[in-house]
């Protein structure tokens, strides 16, 4: 018999957009960490935290080295997505596990520590990436909620996680960065649209409205209420934002490529059931089912 | 007889690219006018200038509602650029003959003043524009110099002319708005592509490479050279830029739209001859043959 989970979240195949207020805390205990208790309580009130020198340069020049290594050693690999066949890589995903350097790195405790800190228990690692985005024709990526999508899509119950965006190149503000509504965080959005058979294919490359975001009319109210931040910071620099922000990020013409490490951080009392309205769980490099506990 | 013009920025058709110095000044002369000589050098030196508040908030609401209204009565005028027919104004080109309102702003001392300063004569416009970006939706403009437009297309000998553009909504740096590569005017940088007929139909929605556009090699040597420039200010501000700078602008997500006043002004000792790369000159309300100067 399948459990029946009661759905805190409801989202897809909705007629009319719904707005609801977070019920979950942001900040979960008072867990002693590396963040001091003004980071903890400005990541509380705004949803992110940003840090100058996450990564030391050694650290920075060895992930760069590492995405070359995987990008020519994975070849077709379904965790590799190319520009085209055996073109550039864009993405690799599961980088955690399928990189010693990798793994050590985000298990320090100033990384895997401040997801313990916030989340308040003891966390595991829902996704991980090294993304490369060109310059000249880097493309946006349209405003959603992450949590949004690992409710819908992976059977995330509550938004009791976080990502940590991690620069290998330097972020301008004008390059294609992270854009995210501070505050948005505290509210949940339904979006409107179904969501196809084996979407992520296709919401990897591009957020295609409305599958995954809100509509104009809610979008354009919660630009009035929260506004838009940007990000500037040198390789090695650090964005650690809550699951449910909403965020996106403008395309990028400048010559500026954009590189980044990418890791979500889930709490282990936060594990996912069946997805809440999608046909089947995303293949497990998107939404891992390893719920083993960072050591 | 056809009058032969020697042609000092020789380009499209090229099959290398081609980077010339700039043969001609920047700032003509030392007339005297509405910038002081730190501001006169600072451009020299940047290829722009930017100034606060050019126009009062009663000027940006009276601008805006005459978008609005010239939108309205123009129906499928030539001289307006729509989203598709009868849908959203983009553009409206040629809005200092269309508006009275629109004519007696852009010949106030303190605006075409600045031209007649750095142009070092009377001046004339050769374009004008009012521009409505939207949010969500609006597109990048790909890398260009305005004067190598000019210069291929109108037929304009030299870069003694530049362009004011005015705000009419706030640029937050992230809602597609210009960049700017400073000192790259002293520049000319050639076009690979060929220029085809008509080209201006296509060129005025999105800049596509690489007509018009230097190669991802030449990009990226001058943005390590220059760097970049974005803008920030409310309604009101204004930016004042040489007809060769290398600009561009990103497409936008954000909910918040762009609209600006846009008005190129020549030297009447630079009036447009024969194209240098084209077949015809492009229609007048992209670059007038009306070389009055501006009382």
């Amino acid at each position: 018999m399948r459990t029946v989970v009661k759905d805190a979240y409801p989202t897809r195949n909705r007629i009319v957009p719904e707005s609801i207020a977070r019920m979950d805390p942001v900040v979960w205990g008072s867990s002693p960490g590396p963040l001091d208790s003004s980071a903890v309580d400005a990541y509380e009130t705004r949803g992110f935290h940003t840090t100058e020198a996450l990564l030391a340069a050694n650290d920075v020049g060895n992930l760069l080295e590492e995405t070359s290594r995987l990008g020519r050693e994975l070849g077709n690999d379904e965790r590799v997505v190319r520009e085209h066949a055996g073109g550039d890589v864009r993405s690799i995903f599961d980088v955690h596990r399928l990189s010693d350097l990798v793994d050590s790195i985000v298990r320090r405790p100033g990384i895997a520590g401040i997801a313990r800190q916030l989340l308040g228990s003891d966390v595991y690692i829902h996704q991980s990436r090294l993304n490369v985005k060109p310059g000249f024709r880097g493309g946006p990526f349209y405003w959603h909620s992450d949590f949004e999508t690992w409710h819908a899509e992976d059977g995330m119950p509550t938004p009791r996680a976080l990502s940590i965006s991690i620069a290998l190149t330097e972020n301008y503000g004008y390059n294609g960065g992270l854009m995210i509504m501070p505050g948005s965080h505290k509210t949940f959005v339904s979006s409107a649209g179904e969501t196809p058979d084996d979407y992520y294919r296709e919401s990897l490359v591009t957020h295609v409205p409305p599958t995954g975001s809100p509509d104009e009319d809610t979008l354009t109210r919660m630009c009035a209420e929260f506004g838009i931040t940007t990000f500037r910071g040198s390789a090695g620099s650090a964005t650690v934002f809550d699951s449910n922000c909403m965020h996106g990020s403008n395309g990028n013409i400048t010559p500026l490529p954009r590189s980044n490490l990418f890791v979500v951080f889930n709490s282990v009392e936060n594990t996912p059931v069946e997805p809440f309205a999608a046909s089947k769980p995303r293949p497990s490099y998107l939404g891992s089912r390893d719920f083993t506990p960072l050591s």
